[in-house]
C-alpha cells in the first residue's frame, strides 16, 4: 500500500491551491502541513524546510518515496502515476495548449506577483505592481482563451489550465484587478468554482485558515 | 511531408535559446523568423506578432499548424511528437525531477530577470535585481544538483532541464554574477556547452546575431 502523501501547504499561497485542486480532481487523499510564509519571518525559511525545498517554496509533495516542488512539476507527476481523471488531453495538439496557458500564468504572471517579488519593490508600489503583472498577463490570456475554450479552459474537460486559472484570479481579486475587462475568464472561473474540487480546495477552507477568513 | 517549422526568436532571448536547444537536439530542421526585442521599441509589440503571441514573447513556434508559444510548454510538445532523442527521462521519478528543475529555472528565475521586469525597476537598480534573482535560484539550484547530477543536471543524459540550465547560466555571466560559489552549475555547463546541439543554437550563432557579436 502507498503512503499517504505529504503537502507542504499555505492556504493562501495560489501555487499550493493549483496541487490541492489537481489532489482533489483525482481523489488523491493526502496530509497538510502548514507553512506560514509571513508568521515567524516565514516558516519556509527554517533550516528543516529549506531541506525539503532549497527555494524556500510552497508548494512541495511528499509522495512514493520523493519530494517534489514547483507546483506544474507536482501536477504532471500527478498525471504520470495517477492518470485518472486525465488533466492533459489525450491529442499533442490540445495538450500544448493546455501547458502553453499553464506556464503562461505560471512563468508569465504568478513570479512577477509573488510575495518575495513585492516584497523588494516597496510598499506602495505593490499595488500597480501586482496589478500590472496580472493585467498584461490577462489580456494575453484572455485573447487566448476567446478562442480555446468551451467549458473550461481548454475545450469541455477540466485540465490542468483550469488548475491553475481559479488561483490566478482569486490573486487577482485580492489585488483589485477589474476582472469585468476580462469575461471569458471570469465565465470560466465561476463555472470551475461550481466544482466540488475547487471548493473543497479554497483557501479559506484549509487546516491552516485562520478563523476570520473561514467560509 | 510536414512543412519546415518557424521559429520566431530573438538571439539574445534565453527563452529562445532553450527551444533553439531542444530543436537540435532532436535534429528538427526549421526556419527563424527574427523578433527584435529592442529596435524599433520592440518588434515583439508589432500588431501581427501579437496575433501569434499575445504575451508578446519569443520564442513562438508555428509547427503541424498550430502556434505555441512558452518555450516549455514548445519543448514538451516537440517531446510527445518527435521523441527521439529523448529529453524526458521515462521513469516518472526522474521525469519529476528533470520538470522541477526546468520550473525552478523557468518560474522561479528567468521570468524576474527578463526585459520587462528590469525595465520596471529603474536602471539604476538593474544589475543588483537580477543579480538578487539570479542569485537565489542558483543557491537552490546548486544543492539541488548536488544530489541529482551525472554528467548533465539529471543522470548522464542530457535532458529538459540542461536545454534550461546553459541559457540561464549565461544569463548569469552577463549580469556578472559570481559563478564561482556554484561549482556543479559550472561543471554541467562547460559540459553541455562542449555538445553541437548547444553550439549551434548559441545566441553568437544566430541568423539575428548582430556581427559585432558574432563567434
Amino acid at each position: 500500500m502507498r503512503a499517504r502523501p505529504v503537502l507542504y501547504s499555505y492556504f493562501r499561497s495560489s501555487c499550493s491551491w493549483r496541487v490541492r485542486i489537481a489532489l482533489a480532481l483525482k481523489g488523491i487523499d493526502y496530509e497538510t502541513i502548514p507553512i506560514n510564509l509571513v508568521k515567524d519571518g516565514g516558516q519556509q525559511f527554517s533550516e528543516e524546510f529549506q531541506t525539503l525545498n532549497p527555494m524556500k517554496q510552497v508548494p512541495t509533495l511528499k509522495i512514493d518515496g520523493i519530494t517534489i516542488g514547483q507546483s506544474l512539476a507536482i501536477v504532471e507527476y500527478l498525471e504520470e502515476t495517477r492518470p485518472t481523471p486525465r488533466l492533459l488531453p489525450q491529442d499533442p495538439k490540445k495538450k500544448a495548449i493546455v501547458r502553453m496557458i499553464s506556464d503562461l500564468i505560471a512563468s508569465g504572471i504568478q513570479p512577477l506577483q509573488n510575495l518575495s517579488v513585492l516584497k523588494q519593490v516597496g510598499q506602495e508600489n505593490q499595488l500597480p505592481w501586482a496589478q500590472g503583472a496580472i493585467t498584461s498577463g490577462f489580456n494575453a490570456l484572455e485573447q487566448i482563451l476567446q478562442s480555446t475554450a468551451g467549458k473550461y479552459c481548454v475545450g469541455d474537460e477540466v485540465s490542468m489550465a483550469d488548475v491553475c486559472l481559479v488561483p490566478q484570479v482569486a490573486n487577482a481579486e485580492r489585488f483589485k484587478v477589474d476582472l469585468s475587462h476580462y469575461p471569458t475568464i471570469s465565465h470560466i472561473n465561476k463555472t470551475l468554482l461550481a466544482l466540488e474540487a475547487f471548493q473543497v480546495s479554497h483557501p479559506c477552507r484549509q487546516p491552516d485558515t485562520p478563523a476570520e477568513l473561514r467560509a
